[in-house]
């Protein structure tokens, strides 16, 4: 980093990284320009930093993830940290202990990191508030994703030079999606213009007030857009009569090449993964030269690097 | 350490931790004081000590645990080794693989040292037997658990300055405590006088040769005693008649302030977790002033660097 | 390595290693001499070998083993690599996802090698074809396992010498033995005249087109062979009325002294373990003076890391 350029820690002034919600724009920004040089480090042959050499970092992942506990192992590992990985299924919360002793014992061993994933809205901030190293949401019920949506405007900046000004319609189950959420007050706070596609069952209340414009059918909701993020149908999420036909769900909210026809020339589409084939997105829209979807993955690991490093940089005596 | 100071090796000359039976107090001692140094390690920004480079660590569970597990996964890697976590669910185990066979099948994989948990009493004696290299008893049955034994007498010498003298209170479920039985050797052996607290449904036959006096009435077994050491009760070990109510068992064996108050002034209360709250402990004793049991997790990893680092010694060619 | 001596790059000139078919002699014998160096390396007191350092090893186990993961993990970490563990358990497999998604997932990660167990035959191919890393088959149904091979061949060289007219019996449960036709692939390559002892009802079709004699009659089979290999009897593979009784399997299939006694003298005994003691061999001879199976696991980990150090020589940049 050259001698003008304010030190990390003074970019992105907080211990914590719980959701987007109250970042200031120039905060994301400066996360996003740190995970551009993060990218080139795992496109090097060794991949290999040592930030966070004698560092601990926890990931403490009470729902299973392929995707999101790989890639923060990956990125943690890539920057010298010892990493720990803790699923709920080998872990004491099976003998009864409360989310707060578990994050109270795992304190008191010194991690300097600690990734949560959790299945309740707010377990993250609670835990947040009951330790003194540095906590990463890694997606908390509905709530937030924001590592998500850091991977996903990364993506998007690298591909359209910037976010102000685009049209981002992220479609289909808004209702049990924390990603459409961190990404809603993300795109907004970047300056994009951004709508909402979904049936009225998989709307949350309140989505109005978000700031999107809400469409309900999916040509008019794409028409014209610029990127068209998919979102995964949570059907595990979902009871009995609730959950929706495939084949129904796929013809009125499934992304084809026709449907995709109505965004702008050359929109770009994305997903979070792991994508249901067939139900939110066509296989041949996921594989074609549209889809930005393998790449997410890669900015993925870059977006944690440098969340990371960020967190780092206000650890005691560094 | 000082030139005139005996290396590790001479301190604790074994090459397995396999139970506190049969230590010498000096050995117990020697541990101790090597945890002293180790604390410090944990608390910097780099935790890291390069002892164990090189050496490859297993940390082979049969039961799942995570605080132990953890624990000395995060005291291996701040040394340096290569940890390689083996839970039975993803084991040979599933497939009709004997525990020696287990054994026998890791050890010719030259690890450094093996740490185990087993359920039953006297496999990790067994496993010791079969091996080449050192091993660490994390918990077999209801038999030994030594590191847990060494760190709450880290613990309370950190605050007391010593044992010796001090009458420590041992109370809940003895029956299945693997750690009451490692703690109450250990304090004999440092010189306190140890005390049992239980209902007669939870107390092993023979408790009585081990050295302690046995209360089955918790208010007299807590006056004036300087420790009041809680266990968890182990309702998933019992069957079906004999699990005590949750609402009787708190009224005669909980910890409340009212029953701490037989204790001496300044009683320091310890637990080894996960906690039941409201079961054996009141929430309002586990988190007050008077409480060691977020720093029993502290030094619980600086007491197996300690382990770890002393066994290491005595690796060939060290 | 010496200067007149070719690099590995050029001895062993392909990215993946998917089977022993389609290797050729030189080839093998090249992995194979790789492999006595890293025997080495695993006896020393410091294991350690940087050659991956900052290489990204992902272990994507589709099925459980104990011994072949750890191997690999061990391997892995020795030659210092970032080693990261992916279970079928924990992965979103459980969401839907296809075999390609996730490959395609965690190649856009940047992993360098991709270590896969897979219960379907040709799995791992697949795989291959879809990701911009090295490939190593750790196992796919019932088709190959070559790192197996690998080390019971450099098991049997260091013994006698070498593999050419050595005389294999290769005796059990051959229908559901991936490691059986990666054996028999090696062996015919490298010379020797192996043969086949099994019960018609567990021989594969076409068996006999594959380069060995079939032996129904176990006494027979053994007669002067020079070396033994049992295979693990896969019950669990089995369906209903086709599972054979243990005491009758054993009666005819079981390796004990009596029909050793067959074999060459000083004939070695293999396995590649889990064991069902008592099922496919008596434990007198597991644990008796001519079995090799401790030695083939210590093996198991110098030939993975030769495979891991051979397939890192085609990274680019290197």
């Amino acid at each position: 980093m050259s001698a003008h350029h304010p030190p990390l820690a003074e970019l992105y002034p907080h211990r914590h990284l719980l959701g987007i919600e109250g970042l200031q724009p120039n905060e994301i920004v400066a996360l996003l320009d740190q995970a551009e040089a993060a990218v080139e480090i795992s496109r090097q042959v060794e991949k290999k930093k040592a930030v966070l050499r004698g560092r601990t970092q926890i990931n403490l992942f009470f729902e299973a993830s392929t995707r999101t506990q790989s890639s923060f192992e990956i990125a943690g590992k890539r920057l010298g940290a010892d990493v720990m990985n803790m699923s709920v299924a080998s872990s004491s919360v099976k003998k009864g202990e409360t989310l707060i002793d578990t994050a109270a014992t795992l304190n008191a061993m010194h991690p300097d990191i600690i990734v949560v994933r959790h299945h309740a809205a707010g377990a993250v901030h609670l835990l947040a508030q009951k330790v003194g190293c540095s906590v990463v949401n890694a997606g908390d019920g509905a709530h937030e994703h924001p590592t998500q949506a850091l991977l996903d405007a990364l993506t998007i900046r690298r591909h359209k030079g910037s976010i102000a000004g685009l049209t981002v319609a992220i479609c289909g189950d808004i209702l049990h999606s924390r990603v459409a959420r961190s990404n809603i007050i993300l795109l907004n706070a970047l300056g994009a213009r951004v709508r909402i596609v979904a049936p009225s069952t998989l709307l949350p209340n309140g989505i109005a007030q978000m700031g999107v414009e809400v469409f309900q059918d999916m040509r008019k909701g794409l028409a014209g857009a610029d990127i068209v993020m998919m979102l995964r149908l949570q059907r595990e999420r979902m009871q009995g009569a609730f959950i929706p036909s495939v084949r129904e769900y796929f013809r009125y909210y499934g992304l084809d090449r026709d449907k995709l026809a109505e965004a702008a020339e050359g929109a770009l589409v994305m997903h979070p993964g792991p994508m249901n084939r067939g139900v939110e997105i066509d296989p041949e829209i996921a594989d074609g030269p549209q889809s930005l979807i393998r790449e997410q993955v890669e900015m993925g690991v870059a977006v944690r690097m440098a969340v990371l490093e960020a967190l780092a940089a206000h650890l005691p005596n560094k």
